[in-house]
């Protein structure tokens, strides 16, 4: 992608000015809807999210033609974004969010005279949201990004992903109607598809920020278009990722059947087709040949699962041959991927070996993510494994590692303090697809797993993406926020600097 | 600037090779300086803040020379600059900037059984600091930047600014070797110099981010290099403001004089060369003769002031002859600007005015930063001024309005409105110059104000800047960082999110 095409995308007067009329609507619903009391925008997410649950029959049904996943994985996904539109509720409705601090004026202040400062959070404006392919629900027009940016007070324009078309209307249509019943201005949803479209709305000036998940390529070429608008916005792209799992010996030897179900049922999963699977498991070669025999009995009874789209079968026949084609891969489970006439492929999980010296050797043809269910286990002898991942990996959304219960050693917490430099969460024992949406969950990384690893796009702090600070100094009373009076009518917690407290800071010595 | 030029900009090998030498130094200290407790890493600040004070005479002797600012003002802003550090000392001390959030597990969690998620925040790595010309201590080596980096737990490497070149070794050498003493890893702190050297650390693979404060054109220029990385990188930028004062015919009825006098020194203090020097004072035209005549009553004895250097005052020698000859423009205090024979600038304040009209007419030449002892009288009638902001100001560091008491009217809050939505700082009755470093301050605004208005550049909320999320999930107790464990040895503040209690939060209704 080369500065050139990202700072010129193609976007013809037909589309811009389609896309001006849409985000002209969500800029009239952005002072309107930041305003409201966050009690009230919390009732409008629950509405939207009761909406949703009322649909649930018509939509599943629509989810399973478009995108090949199970009634049961589409039902839970449904449950759950309807689920994380509350929990956005909960995380705004007492207003600590908005991270009120109230600096009282101090003629002592330490670093001279203070006058009344107060700063709170605001919403930044309307969001764009780029749907993704895999969550046609939790990671779509209802999803995560955009549950953030409507707490947070943001408008938000969905760029439906082209996977699901028709359930990303309907979706919209219950949402946006849900919030309107429940106070929202018009406008305060919309949807739009196409390229063309996304890339026109995430250049409109009235947009103020831009939010992503999909591929390195699409993700790498909309932060640029973000970056070279006249007036720069910002973007949260969440990439791509391998998520390594690393097995000791002394787990493999405790539970190395455990370890071999649960791995095959992580990779399987939703054919694979999640940004946290497992696409590299590192076991000591002395210790693998019976996580191999397991491996081959826990893939044996799975059936195809359909892939999500054309696309993406395709990517996945392509990233498969590659990796089956070079030398010193070894198949444990060949997997099989049938692809029908409409060309959508159907597959079976691929698990394949390598060993360590191999891998590295191959790094470019092995490295990179393979979305689908197919994964890599690495057979390592003595090598340090930070060595071998240094060379192997930049950054990813998590890493895991299974212990012995109460291992520890050098290795081990060199292998810690590597993965927590370049990952944005760190799992022992367990697996990282099945994110769960609470307080402390990471769901980000360093380049390229996001294209902005000080934030999050799945957990309450979520929200923070989407809001700037403000001060207001001297301000009288009456022309201050609500949440920034004294009199706080709406009860949010205010954190307050009194004067005098800096009387010691001054004298502070080492 | 075009993106081209921003993804190759000069860097020769020989520099390319210095660079590296320093960022690798730098990334070398990185972990070591993270790991320290809290309260070590703020008696290491403490140290610095006590030896620049200490190195105080013969520091404001070099500063003098090279900068031409008083013996007051050097003496103030380093006085500010040490407390400044103590300051971020006291922000870091207890661990309440970690935002450790701890999730116990919970089977019962609303939206499917949830792990122990723990998580909290972690330095990003070497950063970056272009050091400003204006303020050759607080916004430079040991500088608000610096201060919050290093607060963070980031190694920093300042971009020395040329203006005061001996200024910042001198200082990189104090603060280095008060660090260090104190416990720090050798290379927290260092400084280099010249444009492509800085470049080039922007561009370096093991940099994380980069901050700072300049002209417009620079800032961008070097917000796209840091986009435009292979691995792209946090870059907090404050670009340039010209912070428009409204006063109400009320105001000037109750005070004028008053008004005069502190707008006079706002723009005339450090010869007008701060980022929240007031550009603009907007006054009803039918009110403004008493302010005329007390404007330049209060220029009329201000002696000369120097500006800081040969580059900064031929722009000023060019924005003011621009001004000067626009039309419409009248001139309240002409203000002088002698140039002596090393180029240097020596002026007194130019004051002008211009109708709202002819402003708008002219915007091409008036409404830009002129960096300097000079502003710009609006005289409007009953013209609505949002019509007029939204035609002539992008984003700004602050924007004030100087009221009487009571005073409310349709109007002013549609101004109020107008301001939030475009500036950072909304004052009242006062003067933006003199930022008060406290934990409500927010200096930062959109675009072109600064790259990222979701952060700030003074104010101990500036530290966020420099740190990322990381969550560790089910880690055995002996291997987390030690603020994530439950025995707490740090006694940081740990927000824990019991089991059971999302229980209410599927049954929320709207």
């Amino acid at each position: 992608m080369s500065a050139t095409e990202a700072s010129a995308p193609v976007t013809n007067d037909v589309v811009a000015g389609e896309v001006d009329t849409i985000v002209t609507i969500a800029a009239g619903a952005a002072s309107g809807w930041a305003a409201l009391e966050p009690r009230r925008r919390a009732g409008a997410l629950v509405a939207a999210a009761d909406a949703l649950l009322s649909a649930r029959s018509g939509l599943v049904a629509i989810a399973m033609a478009e995108t090949g996943l199970t009634d049961a994985r589409l039902n839970g996904e449904l449950t759950r974004t309807a689920v994380q539109l509350k929990l956005f509720a909960e995380t705004i409705v007492d207003g600590t969010y908005l991270d009120v601090r109230l600096d009282s004026a101090d003629p002592e202040f330490v670093l001279g005279p203070r006058p009344d400062v107060r700063r709170y959070l605001l919403a930044l404006g309307p969001v764009v949201n780029f749907a993704a392919s895999n969550f046609p629900f939790a990671f779509s027009v209802a999803g995560g990004d955009t549950a953030a940016a409507l707490a947070a007070g943001c408008p938000v324009i969905v760029k439906a992903h082209s996977g699901h078309p028709k359930l990303s209307v309907r979706t919209g249509e219950i949402i946006a109607a849900a919030l309107e019943a429940a106070g929202a201005p018009h406008g305060t949803l919309q949807v739009i598809s196409g390229q063309a479209h996304g890339v026109a709305a995430l250049q409109h000036p009235l947009v103020r920020a831009g939010s992503f998940t999909g591929s390195i390529r699409v993700g790498t070429f909309l932060a640029q278009v973000a970056a070279a608008r006249p007036v720069p916005i910002p973007f949260f792209g969440e990439l791509g990722s391998v998520n390594p799992v690393f097995v000791t010996a002394g787990a493999l030897a405790e539970r190395s059947e455990a370890i071999a179900d649960g791995f095959v049922t992580s990779v399987s999963g939703s054919a694979g087709q999640l940004c946290t699977k497992p696409g590299f498991l590192f076991v000591p070669a002395s210790e693998s040949a019976a996580l191999h025999n397991r491996i081959v009995h826990a893939v044996s009874g799975l059936p195809e699962h359909r892939l999500l789209n054309p696309g993406i079968t395709a990517g996945y026949r392509d990233r498969r041959d590659v990796i089956l084609a070079t030398p010193g891969v070894t198949t444990i489970a060949e997997g099989s991927l049938r692809i029908d006439e409409d060309g959508y492929g159907w597959a079976t999980p691929t698990i394949v070996a390598v060993s360590a010296a191999d891998l590295v050797v191959s790094k470019a043809s092995l490295s990179e993510e393979a979305f689908g269910p197919l994964a890599i286990v690495v057979e390592h002898g003595d090598e340090k494994l930070t060595d071998i991942t240094e060379v192997l990996f930049e950054g990813n959304l998590t890493g895991t590692i299974h212990l012995a219960p109460g291992e520890d050693s050098e290795a081990l917490r060199s292998l810690i303090t590597w993965l927590t430099a370049h990952v944005g969460r760190v799992l022992f024992d367990g697996w990282p697809t099945g994110v769960a949406v609470t307080p402390a969950m990471q769901h980000g990384g360093p380049w390229p797993a996001t294209t902005n690893d000080t934030s999050t796009s799945v957990g309450t702090a979520a929200i923070g993406r989407f809001l700037r600070p403000v001060a207001y100094q001297n301000a009288p009373q009456s022309l201050l926020p609500e949440a920034l009076r004294d009199a706080n009518a709406w009860g949010v917690p205010q954190r307050r600097n009194a004067a005098g407290e800096s009387a010691s800071w001054g004298n502070l010595t080492a």
